[in-house]
């Protein structure tokens, strides 16, 4: 088995069902019992907000000093991981979260079309956080819409400011396994140094099999939530990757049994929400159209479903590789 | 891309989560449409009951002449296929399914259970059917409780009656890709003339990428069903399936805006109920024990889930590859 880390980003990925309303006694508890199960990383929320501002958000949103110390004070031996957008923090913020226990640092950037300064705003705050000693990574988002040597040139730019993975994020859902393996592979066999991380997302069902491929083509880190609780038809479900890293891959690292428990105790909480795969995600998921194509009128009328999935691959540009 | 026959079984595997109650008409409008999307196979039900009797069980758990002629009758170019246990028919019964455009048969067997007696009957239904001109198969149940070399007896017996196909089930969901690839790369090359099918179910959600590793190696039967509707945590579902086929695969054969219709259709109705992956499903996936120990007084109180696991994986016998 090659290297692996886990990121548990339920509280944060999960998020986007309840408008980041998880309370801190259960996020204590989730941390607790990741931890238990032997999950590497627990990311316990964006800092300072989603790309887009969002009316009312709850604290996993946010990540308040507060919050961040209240759960590393209860639970002192978890791995903690925040991620940001570039535009919404400082390097103020990258130190505090780092003062409130917070030892890895993940950066979205979308380098289709983020601009020079927003690029080197990003690499900047990289560069903080690992003079600070944190782990940092920078996570790709919409990687079907990027061309891969984009990500082979990101990857060369990040190694320079000590930059630990470049996590390629499938935020379309529409990557399938020979595209994984292409991306990662070549990403993975252009550094010496750099580590490369998948994220997956489920419009195809294909979150599994995508994600085990991206292991097997050289990934070390692999996102994934309690049932995919992520928007639309949810993220890689780690209860399910946790199963097959146990059965298929032979590892005896992780406890299953602690982990099966956190899924009852999250199915049973009012702001659980389950995602659910519907045919407009899986018709954005195969024309490879991003989430906010749900309001586009093209989607108003689903009555006639040939003539919708027809006019998503019209807009479609492919997939770039 | 290898030769790949799909068979849709949501007629007769979703009958468990609705005590196989369809109606004719919609049975009509499924066939229908799974037709034009050009599914090469479309199983309408069992043939005189599943293995155990069920109270009241609704048309597509009998086929009866009358229901199986109706759909015929209504869409003739569709490749009907049917699926029954030796020990509900006879041979005039495979007469009939024939006369009334039936052209696959399915015959259940379980190896490891079955008498000689029964395996000779089941051996001398396939050449009845094969005499008549039908495909046949015979599904292998619970495969993951098989020892491959009892598979591969299967094969060599098989084949001196002519059967087209050897379909290995993994009743109990608990089969990873790396498992998937020993027994079907084994069985395939087992037989000059014997065709390999595989039918997975979601306990662990593998269905897809066991589904996907099963094609690799060498399997050109595969089974699904809309929305994986099947009891516990369901089978393959077919909208993704297909969407890997054409995505990731390159073929132009299937018309997936019609089969994105039928999902929309078929998730509009009274009967139709979309399988649910359980905490418990999960744990009878890990340990690899059937559907039959959710009545296991061990599984009354889930409170202590870690305990619960680890009782069910002191019942398991592991997986016997």
């Amino acid at each position: 088995m090659n290297n692996l880390q886990n990121v548990d980003v339920t509280l944060r990925d999960g998020g986007y069902l309840n408008n980041f309303n998880f309370t801190v006694e259960y996020a204590i508890e989730h941390v607790r019992n990741m931890t238990l199960s032997n999950i590497e990383w627990i990311e316990i929320g964006y800092k300072n907000g989603s790309f887009k501002p969002i009316d009312n958000i709850g604290i996993t949103g946010m990540c308040s000093n507060q919050y961040v110390s209240k759960i590393h004070r209860a639970v002192p031996e978890a791995n903690l991981c925040v991620i940001c957008h570039t535009k919404n923090i400082s390097k103020s913020d990258i130190t505090h979260l780092y003062g409130n226990g917070v030892g890895f640092l993940r950066l979205c950037l979308n380098i289709d079309t983020c601009t020079d300064e927003y690029f080197n705003q990003t690499l900047s705050y990289a560069e903080h956080a690992k003079s600070l000693g944190m782990l940092v990574s920078i996570n790709a988002v919409r990687v079907s819409q990027t061309k891969l040597n984009k990500l082979i040139n990101l990857v060369w730019a990040a190694e320079k400011y000590g930059v630990d993975i470049i996590y390629l994020a499938d935020s379309n859902g529409s990557l399938t396994p020979r595209l994984v393996n292409k991306y990662i592979s070549t990403l993975a066999n252009a550094s010496d140094s750099m580590k490369i991380g998948f994220h997956a997302h489920d419009n195809i069902n294909m979150a599994m099999a995508n994600s085990i491929e991206a292991h097997l083509a050289g990934a070390e880190f692999i996102d994934s939530s309690i049932s995919g609780m992520c928007k639309g038809s949810g993220n890689l479900n780690i209860e399910s990757w946790i199963s097959y890293v146990t059965n298929n891959l032979g590892s005896d690292k992780y406890r299953l049994g602690h982990l099966f428990k956190q899924c009852e105790i999250l199915s049973a909480q009012s702001f659980f929400i389950k995602p659910e795969r519907k045919v407009l995600d899986m018709i954005l998921g195969v024309s490879n159209l991003s989430v906010e194509y749900k309001e586009n009128p093209l989607f108003a009328n689903m009555d006639d479903v040939d003539k919708v999935l027809e006019g998503a691959l019209s807009l479609s540009r492919g997939i770039p590789a």
